[in-house]
């Protein structure tokens, strides 16, 4: 059996990750996906352990004390994080997990989960990016230009990940990802006792 | 543009190394293949050129003085190496070039080049392996014997290789050659120059 991975995957707003993994779960069933906990309320179309589990304030803090979290991060009041049990639990039995964090998320987890592997999805062009955001309608120009600026600080941490995907076709891109998935099932660090198997050894 | 990579084959007699590595370049036209110098004489069906470049012992010593091998290794009296040049001109052009070599090679080249990328081609098991020597029927008793004991080496270095390729069924492993190549063209290490690009930086 393999030894299991932390799969960590980020990218700007506008990158297209969402749909990217939404796809590349459907592709690779087997591939379980981490479930953040956040303190913020529910908002319309959510559902509660589909993306995030909602918990209280104090429920979270007890959850920081008793070193429950892999990663976790307080963003204009409310808090986010991640939960150890499931992703260990993951790793131990030889499968794989996703993680969906920011830049900063990926630094906290790939310092302390030495099996982890994080994927940076880029959109192909700043201006891609910004035609992007402008074509979803949703933002004011102040607002688009604020996620612009986070988008750019976010892209120059794309050197920190192990690879780069860039979403110009959104097909390509998840069959991409889903190439360094399955490439990343033969790494060596994955298949130490595939060799002991092979050679006979217990 | 992409950086180059070195890409070493491995695996021993009996794996499949040759059939997959025919396969793979014949998938990826655009991977060049590292013609190695040897000293041997030519065998019936060797071409000039092809595998092998075909040279004298006294040239193969001024290749060694002049530093212009990636690695050389002289068994029983004939002299093997890699000539850096045709390596060095695909890696600064951003290409790929594969080279098959043995564990001692893998080692030597390893140490030596921060771009390379090594694969290790496994059969299943060490009774399939020996199987397919006595299969070919071209080796007595003895010489199956020793080329299994100079296997079952190689498979412990496997672990020196950055991927394992099990040959159980040649398609499938033919297709996860061509995966981690493909895989490896996203590595950060490839594209630090892409970052760049996507922010509109020269």
């Amino acid at each position: 059996m393999s030894n299991g991975r932390l799969v960590i995957i980020s990218g700007p707003s506008g990158s297209g990750k969402d749909t990217i993994l939404k796809r590349v779960l459907e592709i690779l069933p087997e591939i379980k996906f981490s479930i953040s906990s956040i303190t913020r309320p529910m908002r319309p179309g959510e559902v509660e352990g589909e993306k995030y589990n909602f918990v209280s304030k104090e429920y979270f803090e007890d959850m920081i004390k008793n070193d429950m979290l892999l990663e976790y991060n307080n963003y204009v009041g409310n808090y986010y994080g991640t939960p150890k049990a499931p992703v260990e639990k993951v790793i131990n039995e030889g499968g794989e997990i996703i993680l969906e964090i920011d830049v900063n998320g990926q630094k906290n987890v790939k310092s302390q989960v030495e099996s982890s592997l994080s994927v940076f999805i880029m959109p192909p062009s700043v201006e891609v990016l910004r035609e992007r955001l402008i074509g979803r309608g949703t933002d004011s120009a102040e607002v688009i230009e604020k996620r612009m600026k986070t988008a750019i600080f976010e892209m120059e941490c794309a050197k920190n990940y192990d690879y780069i995907v860039i979403n110009d076709d959104l097909e390509k891109a998840v069959e991409d990802f889903v190439t360094i998935i399955k490439a990343d099932r033969m790494n060596i660090q994955r298949n130490n006792k595939i060799i002991d198997e092979v050679l006979g050894k217990c």
